[in-house]
């Protein structure tokens, strides 16, 4: 590699920023609601959904216009300040974790549905938009949006797009990524630009695709147009009941390798169905060492004949117990449940902690037999909920921090999570994105060749590293002093085939 | 934006090449077969698929390993040397057109299917394994490879994967970038990477998606693993006959707007099917102004309840005459005449030019009508294949290249539909990339801010510029020069919502 790398070995410095100078020109380019910087004004923003970083930053602005964002952008820019894009803040990775120098830019007043329209089946909404709300605006014309991560009621499309979110449905459906045509946004310099068209492909390199979980270090987004789709005339969900774990497991490879495409393929463990159950009623049965939720969509038809396949594969597999929703109120009663399952953990649990790491389908018995094990090493409870038909486990360890040393061995109990998702040949993050969590599980992921490269992408958009500086990327020098750094390529450089 | 700017503002000069020492180290690391540099030997390396820009190279290397790939790429890059990869030369944009002053690198000898797996769903294999072979290994086990190009039986994967390459059900099936879910390539100083993982979402920036459809520009893919899907049960398709062309436009616009999403939804005008009926004998109603071929796939179930709902929306939008395939060998028959549609193009004309263009499909019937008064314009034929359900245009204008001025209004005429696409919302190419062809037509689709971010991208991959130079991304100087380059922003900055 030729390019220069400074800013990719070391960690920047940013204290020599002139503050005051700086909340003068935000003052001056956005409205008076507009800008916050009382102490008791930034504390509700010194952390996102994973409150176990916080951070309180010298500013939050809130801009209504996209003239407000680039006026904003360009004053951070010329005080050579950090910019931490935030969206709802239901972010898992600590994405918009505020920099102590540096700016929030809240895109939540930028709320607007601009337009649906039913031949492109395409809508085109500000950033603030939250997930559900575009699908309650498509539903008069029998279209919905397809990507439904557990938060959809609050989190927004730009932080969507920001962290490249998935959700219960996205083994059929896709991830944001699959389901967004066009992002305009602004660039650090405070240029407008488009990505993507209404087209399947576009000329030139793929940059919608690079913006798209982006974790806020390319560029600001003001305007996304996302894909809707026809809502189905059917839904049912199986629920399966399994004796052992690993039998669960190789039931979900099953249904895969039977050609079958659920719309939703999820499990749950013994602990994850205990906590759930009192709190939601969804009718699980709680005698099971585990649950498969499998849901089949489409026409009447098509629904009758992929359940029937999906009863036969699940039998075969060793499930005791197959019950199938009768009702739209009974499917709805067997995800919430599964929905639930994190405000779940919040009731039994003062703390707890999301790991998001992904495995080949294959390995899911394998794992959890893992983390029962680690559950002891560590001694904390792990509740298990798995988006298991695209290998995206969810572990929730459950600690407290008040307890000296529990949050220590909690992030210990998942780095060692993330590490044998690694080694057992996936990756460190499924939907939650890296943030400012996994960044040292990067250095895990990737070998130097690929960080460099990473580096040089994040230069061309964002030379100075204004974009959420300290996330997503771990600079080479951060790796070397977490004694990962590989001299020559990464983990994913010699795959070993016979794992995918 | 700051970064050095000279490669993206004028073409390079690779006038210096020491010829002599860069064809004795290439000998030395390739097989004695792998290395083409007699005049006779290189003339089948002139041109790809658009046999309209031909170019002999100075040499043309034949690597069977990976080894030999990086070897090869590490001597060009020693001497200087412009390196354009190939895989089967049936692009149709002259992406693999030779540099006069650069190396052929052919992946042609590398087409080992490494491995096929039901479990994962994903077959690994080489880049100049082709496409259909793929298809036909994993067919036993009752999966396929979806994208489809016209040229299945001879394009290679590493084609498709440089074009980002779709087909006739991509509608439904997507992209190449929907179907491929890592590749492995060598950098141009000979590094080996690899960008994406079996799991649906990756850690990091999405280098895969850049990766992908990056016409040769940023790396040489060694190593392509891509999604298998189960085969369909059933698939059937529906001819359908219109005496009005704006009418068979506007059916097709209506069939996505009741909420059906077809396997595919081709549109072929009368002069097509004349072209095709007497070639291939598929079947087609020759006395329709234009047909539509609308298929649908599944259960039998599925296929017989869509196949139901199609055909009432066809009425309903004035299809004069419907016919359902009543047999596979129907179905096949069917599609056989779309497929056809080039070759048989060569048989009424001693020569044709397809363009790639895509437009919002509301506005079919539009391009057709000013297509047909370009062809008084330039007074040239055109026939017209078009992936209507994406709105993806593959007008075929016939000329003679031996009657003088022909190819130059071919080119005019070409250029005229290209502008007309992106004025009408639309893009300048859906699957066949921007090659040599269509760079300066990007001038019309980006402003100088696009532009400058994909040279920023490029230089982040290969900063000396030898990977598949003059192709792809045109110079500031080469727009400007055109007379095309926008002071600030192009056509994709402010889009009309309406025309979606």
């Amino acid at each position: 590699m030729t390019q220069r790398e400074h800013s990719a070995d070391v960690a920047q410095d940013f204290s020599g920023i002139d503050r005051a100078s700086l909340l003068a020109e935000l003052a001056r380019c956005l409205p008076a609601s507009g800008l916050l910087s009382a102490e008791e004004d930034l504390k509700p923003y010194e952390c996102d959904g994973l409150s176990a970083y916080r951070q309180v930053p010298i500013a939050v602005a809130l801009p209504e216009t996209e003239d407000q964002v680039v006026a904003a952008i360009k004053a951070c820019r010329a005080a050579g300040a950090p910019i931490v894009a935030r969206g709802a803040g239901t972010g898992l990775s600590a994405g918009a974790l505020p920099h102590p120098q540096g700016v929030v830019l809240s895109l939540a007043k930028m709320r607007k549905i601009l337009h649906v329209d039913p031949v492109a089946r395409v809508a085109v909404v500000q950033p603030g938009v939250r997930n559900l709300a575009i699908s309650e605006a498509a539903a008069p014309l029998g279209l919905y949006y397809a990507p439904d991560p557990s938060s959809q009621i609050a989190c927004s499309i730009g932080g969507n797009v920001a962290e490249n979110s998935g959700g219960v449905h996205c083994l059929k459906y896709g991830l944001t990524v699959h389901n967004v045509l066009r992002v305009r946004a602004v660039t650090v310099v405070g240029d407008i630009v488009e990505f993507g068209n209404h087209a399947l492909d576009a000329p030139g390199y793929d940059l919608l695709a690079l913006a798209i979980g982006s974790e806020g270090m390319l560029a600001v987004v003001t305007e996304v147009t996302v894909k809707l789709v026809p809502k189905p005339e059917l839904a049912q969900v199986i629920m399966a009941s399994f004796d052992d774990i690993m039998k669960a497991g190789d039931a979900v490879a099953a249904v895969i390798a039977a050609g079958i495409i659920p719309a939703g393929l999820e499990m749950m463990d013994k602990p994850a169905t205990a906590a759930v159950e009192p709190y939601v009623k969804a009718g699980y049965d709680l005698n099971a060492e585990a649950i498969l939720l499998c849901e089949s969509d489409g026409t009447a038809e098509e629904v009758a004949e992929e359940i029937g396949r999906m009863k036969a594969v699940l039998e075969t597999s060793g499930a005791t117990e197959l019950r199938v929703s009768q009702s739209e109120a009974e499917r709805l009663r067997f995800w919430a449940g599964r929905k639930a399952a994190f405000p779940a953990a919040g009731r039994i649990s003062p703390d707890y902690y999301c790991m998001d790491g992904t495995i080949p389908r294959k390995r899911l018995g394998e794992m959890l037999t893992a983390i029962h094990a680690m559950e002891k090493k560590y001694r904390l409870r792990c509740i298990n909920v798995f988006h298991a038909g695209d290998g995206n486990l969810h572990p929730l360890i459950l600690y407290d921090a008040n307890v000296p040393g529990e949050l220590e061995r909690t992030e210990a109990f998942g780095a060692e999570i993330l590490k044998l998702s690694v080694d057992l040949g996936g990756t460190i993050t499924g939907e939650h994105g890296v943030g400012y969590e996994k960044i040292n599980s990067m250095c895990d992921q990737f070998g130097s060749d690929e960080l460099r490269m990473f580096h040089a992408i994040k230069r061309a958009f964002d030379p100075d590293g204004l974009l959420n500086p300290e996330k997503g990327i771990p600079t080479l020098h951060r790796c070397a002093e977490f004694g990962r750094m590989h001299v020559h390529g990464g983990n994913l450089k010699f795959p070993e085939l016979e794992r995918l």
